[in-house]
C-alpha cells in the first residue's frame, strides 16, 4: 500500500470520529448548564486516567494503553448512540449495535492499526484486563462526580436512585477500591443533601 | 501528606479542568455547524497523535509523552481563553497570561503531578524537542482539517487569507514534512473551490 492510500484511510478515521462532539449524554457538565458529550468525556477521562493512576487496584496497569481506550472507547456511538447506564431496555441492543458500529468504524483505517484499536476496544469492553478494569472504573465515576456537582439534575431527570447507582457501579471497585470508596461517599452525601432519592 | 489530601486536590483539578468544556474555539465541528470547544479539539488531536505518528518528524519521539502534552495543552485557557493564531493583538499578551494561568492550575494539584504537568505544558509551549515538535504539528493541523471540511467558514468569518494560514502554520512543517505535504494541498484545494480567498 503507498504512503499515500494509508494517509488518506487515517484522515477519513479522523474526520469520522469529528462526529463524536454530537453524541449528546445525559450528564451534564458542571459549567453552562447543558449536557456533555462523549468527546468532551473522552477527554476528561483520559486526563483523569493520568492524574489517578496511584490508585489503580493493580499497581501494574499499562497506563498508556489504557488512555488509548479511553480516548477511542466511545467512538462506536457514533452510529450507535449513548446508551445512559440505567435505561434497561436500550442496554439490551447496545453490545450489538456498538459490535456493529466498531467494524465499520475502525475498519477506516489500515489494516494494521484498525486490529489494534479494534482490539483495544474489545479489551475496554470485555472489562477483563488490569488496564480495562482501570479504565471502566474512570469511565464510570466521572459521571458520578459531574451529576454530583450539577446538583444531581440528570439523576433526577431520568428518575435514578441511589441504590441503583449503587448498584450499576461496582466496576469502579474492580479497578479502583479507592476510587469506589470516594464515589460512595459522594453518592452519601447527595443523598443527604437531597440531590439524590433513596 | 495523607492519602485523603493527595486525592481531594487530584479531584480538585479533575473537577475544574471540566470548564475547559467551556471554552469556545473558533474552529467549527464538521457537522451541525458550530464551533468547537477546546476539550473536544484535545481529545481530537491526542487521538491524531496515535493515528499519525508514522509520519513524525523525528522517528524518536515519547508518543504518550505527546499524548500527554495534547491532553493538557489548552487547560490554561480556562482563565486566559482561546487564542486565535491569527489575531495578532491578542497573540501579545498570550504568553503572560497563560504562565499565570497554568501556575494556578496545575498548583491545584500534590506538588509532584503539578511539577510534571507544568514542565510538560512548558515543553510542548517551548516546542523544541522531537515530541513537542510532533505534539504542535498536530495542534495546527486539526483546524485546517475541521476549517476546509466545514467551507472554510471559520476563515472567512475572520478574514483570514491563503498566505497568513501558510506563514503561520509552519510548525506542522517542523514537526512532520509529510503532514505539512498534506495540509499545504488542503489549503491550496481550499483555495481552488473558493473556501478561502488569496
Amino acid at each position: 500500500m503507498s504512503k499515500n492510500t494509508r494517509l488518506k484511510q487515517q484522515m477519513d478515521f479522523i474526520l469520522e470520529v469529528d462526529k463524536l462532539k454530537q453524541i449528546q449524554r445525559q450528564t451534564y457538565t458542571t459549567t453552562k448548564n447543558r449536557h456533555e458529550n462523549s468527546s468532551e468525556h473522552s477527554w476528561h477521562i483520559a486526563l483523569m486516567a493520568i492524574i489517578l493512576q496511584e490508585h489503580s487496584k493493580h499497581p501494574n496497569i499499562n497506563l498508556f494503553k489504557a488512555v488509548k481506550m479511553l480516548l477511542i472507547h466511545d467512538i462506536v456511538e457514533i452510529d450507535a448512540g449513548d446508551t445512559f447506564l440505567y435505561d434497561k431496555q436500550a442496554q439490551k441492543n447496545k453490545h450489538k449495535n456498538e459490535t456493529k458500529a466498531a467494524k465499520r468504524i475502525f475498519n477506516l483505517l489500515p489494516k494494521d492499526q484498525s486490529t489494534n484499536l479494534h482490539n483495544l476496544w474489545k479489551e475496554f469492553e470485555e472489562n477483563k484486563t488490569p488496564t480495562a478494569k482501570y479504565a471502566n472504573a474512570l469511565d464510570r465515576l466521572q459521571p458520578i462526580i459531574n451529576n454530583y456537582h450539577t446538583n444531581g439534575k440528570a439523576w433526577q431527570q431520568n428518575n435514578v436512585k441511589k441504590h441503583q447507582i449503587e448498584a450499576s457501579n461496582t466496576d469502579i471497585e474492580k479497578g479502583s477500591p479507592t476510587l469506589w470508596e470516594y464515589a460512595t461517599e459522594l453518592i452519601k452525601k447527595a443523598n443527604t443533601e437531597g440531590k439524590l432519592t433513596e
